[in-house]
Parts: structure tokens; sequence; C-alpha cells
């Protein structure tokens, strides 16, 4: 047995569940993912992660679509599939459209595409970019 | 020796001059990076390499600025250092301010930090996120 | 049919069932994983793998478990889901407690944020640390 | 003009200098490495990442060398020089010699291995293992 | 619902169905893989895509079975999974003996230690070598 | 300091010069590269690197040629700056010529950005793959 059980709010602790509350308020949803109830078997992680991705993730000089399409982009790097497929969701939730969404991959796909050339083709970085 | 020398303008053939000057043109320079100079060695690659990135990065449903950031978020979960400096002077001539700068770090930070708890903690992937 | 089959026990040659045997007496276990009955199909690979973990995992100036927890990490960069999975089982075995993963994955997340932001904001390395 | 200027401390802001005073009396110096003088550009980030990773590596189940080798195993797998560097640096001080050094080493480089013997023969999760 | 649709022949765009035409008359098949079906959501990306790996793939200096080993040793550095069981199927059709498989997987074995071991021992490029 | 002095040959144990004679004799050249001289400070690492990568690279059913260009894929793809700068040398004494460099770094390239794209669609591994 590898995987960690999930801490499911009916039986989770005052400090798990005041942290749940706000995962809920904040989203406006009325359940957390697994990723959260996983995390939770560390309640100072829990707390520490969520306070962090709530500040990280509201709104500033970028709008939370944005931030969310960021966030996929990463994931895909990482190759991190529970990461795509949750904030994939979540994009949607912000408005994100096929569209968006056909733009975001082939952007993703580029990137990796050229990162590589620069790699191994071993390019110098150029006097006017440093 | 194992890097490539770069194929300067004054010495490129017709064919290579010509993806230079829709480079120069494209993006209102008056000089093309090292990389394209470098894959210029190839040039049908050049050619392919370019033609699809400036269909990709053309605007659409994302703007060129969200396009960038994109892809920077890429080269950062990459580590190509080249492409780091030369999509983040893109990326500041398209209107990247410090305070979106600071914004796009934390979010790759974030996102770098719980795609690996993801992982890590095996999480299974939710019913409704399927 | 792209998976290799798995050499069972029973089928293996004397050269494999002589690598199954170490496996088996130097890990106290009956049995050896899906990972080492794949790797035979080449049993040079599976001779030349299998000696060379086995000497690398030894006690040494660090401990069983300590080097566990460090496979741990590094397959969770790379994201590969077996690995995290027997390693996971071989830590606990040697005595990983549930705060010790949850300190382990805690360090994995915070490096790989602090990675990013390094590479991204692309700081120089301090004199003091050449 | 890429990379950020250093906020060093005698231009920091009263809320950046606190979070260098603390990292100074945390870890017993008399100066901030680069990496908080570029973070220091988003005060916010500063903080919240050295609060993040002051209370992560504290001493807990795990000791702090071990939690430092931790943090070079995921470095060396994310391929950040900065970080390597800056954490090889501080497993020194914390008591890493060159024989804890050298497995180290021995174990990233087994695993990496291993991890990608694994994807690439597409090896299946042991039933015993999930 | 985070995952695409597929784009199946029958209710195909004719710009769709020429795409999937010229796939199976190039490779001498009657059906195309679940990973163009998803892409065609995309009809630029789908063309633009093909037409590119077409470009790339085509006999040249590297004859075909060349060119689909190192596609595998890339997609098992990434960790996809979908492109490993692909590449792997494709470059069975072009040839791949067993023995050819086990000696691709030993060599990217062998790459991804020495790539970790020279990452983090932080070897610096012998100058004959640049 | 962080970084590891290196092993000079006048001064190396006889156990790492053996490891040294055979090297040079090996790849008939007259001196080790920076790899091996780091190496040497652990000098069971030292034996057990190179008796695994002799055997590896050797003439089998893929030539030496192609063994360095899938080294370099993997190089490429993990980001090792100092691995690229070695085995693109090496590649080239093989009989590595401008136009399979260029070859080779297209396939690299066009395998990340599908690698991408199947990972970032989620695209479902096909019956007929499985």
């Amino acid at each position: 047995m590898a995987a960690m059980r999930m801490v499911e709010y009916a039986y989770a602790s005052p400090e798990v569940r005041a942290v749940y509350d706000d995962i809920m308020t904040t989203r406006k949803v009325d359940a957390v993912n697994n990723f959260w109830k996983v995390i939770a078997n560390d309640p100072a992680a829990l707390k520490r992660t969520w306070e962090s991705l709530k500040q990280v993730m509201q709104p500033g000089a970028l709008d939370p679509l944005t931030k969310e399409l960021i966030y996929i982009a990463v994931s895909v790097s990482t190759g991190c599939g529970y990461c795509i497929a949750s904030h994939t969701a979540a994009a949607r939730k912000r408005g994100m459209t096929d569209e968006i969404f056909h733009e975001l991959m082939a952007v993703i796909g580029m990137a990796s595409e050229t990162n590589r050339l620069a790699t191994g083709y071993q390019v110098e970085i150029d006097p006017s970019l440093k």
C-alpha cells in the first residue's frame, strides 16, 4: 500500500476543516478535490500550500484565467497528469474556450520544440539579450 | 569544435535571407537573434520553424503578450537559458511590466511545487475531472 | 503490442535465475518486482543493472532509508509512476513513517518551486558559492 | 536587459530587511544569497517563499542534512545550476562529507537510469505495490 | 470533462479528411491514431503538425528506423506514455528487433545516469570540447 | 567551494589509472575528459560507470554512431550542457556529418513538440498500441 488515504470532510480535524471551508468559499464550490484530501494528511502542508496558492492565484496584474493557462503550461511541461486534468477544468470554469485551449497547446508545443533546438545547437545568448 | 557557426545576413543564401527578411519585417526589428542564425545552417529547418512559429504566435484568441508569458513558463520548466533570456526580452517589448513578471514567476513556482506534490502523493484523478 | 512480456522465474534461464536469486536473498523477499521481470528480456542489462544498484544502495556513509528517500526524490522529479510506487514501498519497509514521508514531499515541493524561481529569474551564482 | 537587479540590504525597504534579518539569524550567516536579493524585487514573494522554506527545512522527523541531500537530488534532476551550487554549499555546512556526496550522486545516477528503464519498458505496477 | 473528443473520419471536414488521407497514404495504414483525431479539433494545428512531421521523418541522411529510435529516446526522457507506445509500435514496423530495442533502452538508461552525474558534479566543459 | 577538484593522471592511484588507461585504449585517445577526472574522486563509481558505459556503447545491433545520436537526444532532453558538448564531439568522431546533425536536431525538436501535445491533450492510448 503506497498511496495515502484521503481525508474526508466528515472525519477531518477542525484545523483541516477550516482550510477546506476556505477553499470552498474562495472557489465557490461545494467540495474539495482529491489533491487537497491527500495533502490533508499533513495539516501543516495543507495550510501552507493553500495559503500560498490562494495568494499567488488571486487577481492582480494578471487575471485568473491567464494564471490558469500558465499553470497548465507548467503542468504539461512537468508531465503531471493530475494537474493537467484539474487545471484544465479550472481554466474552463474561468472562461477558457476551445479556441483558447488550442492556442495554448500550440504555443506550448512550439516552445518545447524551439527550447530543444536552442539547447541542442548550444546557441549562445545574444549580447543584446543579457 | 561542437557549436555551429552563425549564418550572418551578408553571407546568407537568398533562401535564408528571405526568412531573415520576413522575421525582421514581422517583428519590426533590424536584426535576427542568434537562434535563427544557428538554425539557418539547416535552411529547411529555418523556414519550417519560422513559419510554424509565426502562425502560432500571431494574435488570435490569445494576445501576443499572453502567448509570450506561456512561452516563458515552458522555457523555465524546460530549463532553457537561451529561451528564457530571449522570450523575457520579447515579453518586455510586448508590455510585460515588473509586476506581471513577478506574478508569472510566482505562478510557475507554485505550479512546480503542486505538480510534484500531486505526483509524489500519487493522487488519483477525481471522477468529476475526467 | 508494445510492452514486453515478463520473464517469470519458472521459465527463466539459469543466468536470469541467478540474478533473481541474488535479488531475493539480498532483499529478503520471495519474489522479484515486475521491473526485473521486464528487464530480464535483456539478461546482460538485468545483471549489469542489478549489480550496480546493489553496490550503490548498500549501507555506507548513508543508511538504506536515506538512500530510498533520495531515490523517491529523483523519481518524483522525473515523473516515473512505477518508480514512485516501488520505492515508496521500499522506503516503508526500511522504516519510513508517515511523518518522514510528509517531510520528504514538502522538501521536494519547495525545492521544485525555488528551482524554477532561480532559473526563471536567471539568478547569477554568488562568487562565494563557486 | 532581462535579468533583475539585486536588492542590496543598504537600499532595501523595512519589509525586505525584516526578511533578510530573519534569514541571517536563522542561518547564522552575515549576508543573504543572490537568490533572495533577486526575489526581493517582489517583497510578497520574498516573505512567502522564505517563510515556507523556513518551515519546511526546520529539523523534524528528518534532520537538516538529510533535507539538504533531498534538495540537491531535486535540483540535479531539475537541472538548476544555481540551486545545485547553493544547496551543495549548504549541505557541506551541515556536515556533508565527500563520502556522503559521492553516495548521493551515485544514488541520483542510478535512480535516473532505472527511472528511464521503467518508463521506456512501460513496466506495469505490481498489484502488491498499489 | 477535460479531454477532447476525437474527430472521426466519417464526421470530419474536407480539410481534416485531406490530412487524414495523406497520413494514411504516406504511412500505408488504413486508420489514423488517436493523436491525430484529437489534434484535429484544431485543423490548422493538425495540418501544420503533420506537414512538419512528414518533412522531418522522411528518409534523408538518417533512415526512418534511426529517426524512430531518436523519437523514442526523446519520448522516454520526456515521460510521454502515449508517445512511447505509439513510436515503439512505429519502430517495430520499421524493423526494430528486440535486440535493437534493448540496446536503445540501455543507451537511454546510461545517458540519463551520466547526464545527472555531470550535472550534479558540476563538471566544467573541457576546452577541447568547446 | 562546491565543485570537485579533478584527479589528474599524474596524481591518480593505480586503481584510477587502470580505468583511465582502459578509457584511452578503448577510445584511442591520449587523455580522458573532465567528466572522468571528476568522477574519479569516487574510484568505485569511476570503475562502475566506465564498465557499464563501455558495455552499453560497444557495437551491437546498433552501430556506435547511432548510439551516440541517441545519447545526444537524451542529453538535449535532459538539458545537460556538458553532455551535449561531449557527445556531439564523440558523434563527430564517429562520422556525424552536418546533415545528420541537422536531422537529429529536427527529430528531437518535433518529438518534443508532439510529446507535449499528446500530454496536454490527454490523448488516450489506442487499443491497437497496447
